[in-house]
């Protein structure tokens, strides 16, 4: 993509409302504009970064046998009402009356809605386990919706749901859903912590919040030091195999959010006890037959018995991600995107446009890029350098190929990596070699 | 994918709520389920036709130069009080009121919205021309939805929306799209004819309907025989180039909807006149400045003069072109997906599972053609051959590989065209030649 043509907007200075450093960034790389209080529109260079991480998101679901469908979202309040929670979830719901008078909402989960199409096309226990997920946006009304993408109102959410005959079978789904989710965050380059956590609206027994240690999360964590190291990436688990070793490996140590901490069993780790703020990105629940039964959702089972499905469901924020990610890798100067989220891999600085020595060595390196399937971003803007190099900071691209024409003259350019800073001259030729591998 | 796994759930008979095919059809096959009137679920077989039609959009946009973002689905009521069209708009507009009072709405397009975001962002008219997309769930209060997903209250939709100093950049704009249009559904199978027709709700002076031709469809519509014969693919059209000429091609013959037709200049076709009924598929508007007027979106020009933006919008039916594919493709058994669009493209039928030959020749299909990248369903289910064959005629992928004990003796399988019916039997080791070429 060249600069030029792109509808990237960057801002120079920190708008005035945004409190924490991914809020600011994104607004000031251009990445969301607010249309209204806690919703966003995605400009183009943010959209890429949502679509990628919905990318990885759906390739961990895929890869754990969940299967992708999509509920709308606007749900009829009738469902709701079945399952009780039409009243008891408050103002958060956003409601809606439509033309004919009937109460609809904007689903701010799906629990419900999942439940009526099970139980009317699921009629066997020889169809179960299902494990189903969509990817969609939700609304909650926010009272005070802040902190940009992280607190929105309008939001996009992974949500899986599973349907079990027993215990055991809910609880594989639950351990499948846990190591999936630990792979997806960490394939972007998040360290992501599994911790024991209320249930809260969604209800159950059993619930794990996945938190990322940032100072600016909302909320107090504490957990076992060793949580730090463990590499989620380490193995390829195999989803039909016994997952319950490896869960219980995470959760064999402390690790809590502030509303199941317990100060008494924290103590006895003594200096392995991290006390930190958190951000939460994903949440996993068992609830059993809590929507199953007032809905009546059963199958018929070997001997003709009605049986109540097991259910759980399974979240991650895939907005929000976009902003932990974000609190995870900037620095002063803008975002350090990990490659696998990226919006581009490599940024070009063309530092004189209109010599045409410089513009035939980027147009050059632009081609050979995208012939090599790299994703390139061409600043071949009529700007000043110091303008050119702020900006390719703030968007933060993990490459950047600075072509001026003192190089040029003595055929090299300049690498630098945005991550540590590290820049190194080298010959054009050797360019490709360098970014393809 | 395993047919036993899937969730899939088809039914023997027509629903009776549905009166066309295509509606009768994706209930039967399992595409979607109802949620709530005129409100669909994708199942997992629906949701991939729908990611595939998508996918075909979005190629074909950024093809022409379209640049892709997100708008949120809610939309602040302030911003179409600006354009005068929040009173205008009429009780097709779902209207909600948060939990602050504060009026929104669910879009159900977005002119008003994405002309904020330029002309926040846009200053100069160097910055100029632009030409935006999103892919976004919208909402229209039909009073009498019906038809399945081809007039839901719920539906996704691409629009586009240009931004450009002048008309005759409006004008490349329109053209840009207009050919992208014909593209876009041509890859899909589709012969769409674009129709001289009212800009309704979106205003302006210059509007194309672009129409499929189906008994079922809702408006009548009339055109010179010749259209029919037009190939939208056979040449790669450059979009940096002068595209007028294409334009003028499919334009120059006689072509309107039921509200713009003229009857006398019709009747000088005789024999070479069509009338038909046809589905709208795609609407392509140029409106010059009635957003930007009074929303005040300038840029400043070379003597900085404030420039009025000049703008079009175009909004392709995603979620509703599924439907309109069934309606052209499809027999008394089911549906007959084009390639380019199908779920999947071979099912595997096993006629006798448990048997160690059929078993045997079945999965080695299925990892062979999964490790040539071939999308496959594999109906591996404990039923008899006749509801299996039902199924997948229902079903209607492109491609049937039959594997029963007979042949499999012989060192067969059946290959069957869903397209024609036409069936052959081929040794198992020339299947995968066969298919994958």
């Amino acid at each position: 993509m060249r600069f030029s043509r792109y509808f990237s907007p960057t801002l120079k200075d920190d708008p005035s409302d945004a409190q924490i450093a991914s809020h600011k960034l994104m607004l000031r790389a251009g990445m969301v504009r607010q249309s209204a209080a806690g919703i966003y529109s995605w400009l183009p260079l943010g959209f890429r970064v949502l679509q990628n991480v919905e990318r990885i998101v759906r390739e961990e679901q895929d890869r754990a046998g969940c299967q992708e469908l999509l509920m709308p979202t606007i749900q009829s309040a009738d469902l709701w009402r079945e399952s009780g929670r039409y009243d008891a979830y408050g103002e958060e719901m956003l409601r809606i009356r439509d033309r004919h008078q009937r109460d609809l909402l904007f689903g701010p989960t799906n629990e419900e809605l999942i439940t009526e199409i099970v139980r009317g096309s699921v009629k066997s226990y020889r169809e179960l386990p299902k494990l189903l997920y969509h990817i969609q946006w939700k609304f909650r009304d926010e009272i005070r919706p802040r902190f940009g993408v992280m607190r929105g109102r309008e939001f996009l959410m992974k949500d899986s749901y599973s349907f079990d005959l027993d215990f055991a079978g809910a609880r594989r789904a639950y351990n499948k859903m846990f190591i999936a989710y630990l792979r997806t965050f960490a394939r972007m380059g998040l360290k992501a912590i599994p911790m024991r956590a209320d249930s809260g609206a969604i209800g159950g027994d059993m619930s794990h919040e996945f938190i990322i240690l940032a100072e600016t999360g909302e909320s107090k964590v504490y957990c076992h030091r060793d949580l730090l190291g463990f590499d989620a990436l380490k193995e390829t688990p195999d989803y039909d195999g016994d997952l319950q070793p490896a869960v219980d490996r995470w959760t064999g140590l402390y690790a809590a959010t502030d509303d199941k901490h317990d100060p008494a069993a924290a103590a006895k780790l003594g200096d392995a006890l991290v006390q930190a703020r958190g951000i939460e990105v994903g949440h996993i629940f068992y609830f059993g037959t809590k929507y199953s039964k007032p809905m009546n959702a059963t199958v018929t089972g070997p001997k003709g018995e009605p049986i109540l499905l097991e259910m759980g469901s399974y979240g991650i924020g895939v907005s929000r991600l976009v902003g932990a990610i974000i609190e995870a890798y900037h620095d002063a100067a803008g975002i350090k995107w990990p490659e696998s989220v990226a919006p581009f891999k490599v940024g070009i600085v063309n530092l004189k446009p209109g010599d045409a020595a410089c513009d035939r060595v980027c147009e050059d390196l632009y081609a050979k890029l995208a012939a090599s399937g790299v994703e390139t971003l061409y600043d071949d803007r009529d700007e000043r350098p110091g303008v050119k190099f702020a900006d390719m900071d703030l968007i933060g691209l993990p490459w950047q190929l600075v072509v001026g024409p003192r190089g040029v003259k003595s055929g090299t350019v300049e690498l630098k990596k945005r991550a540590t800073g590290e820049k190194h001259e080298l010959a054009v030729e050797a360019v490709l070699a360098q970014i393809v591998a």
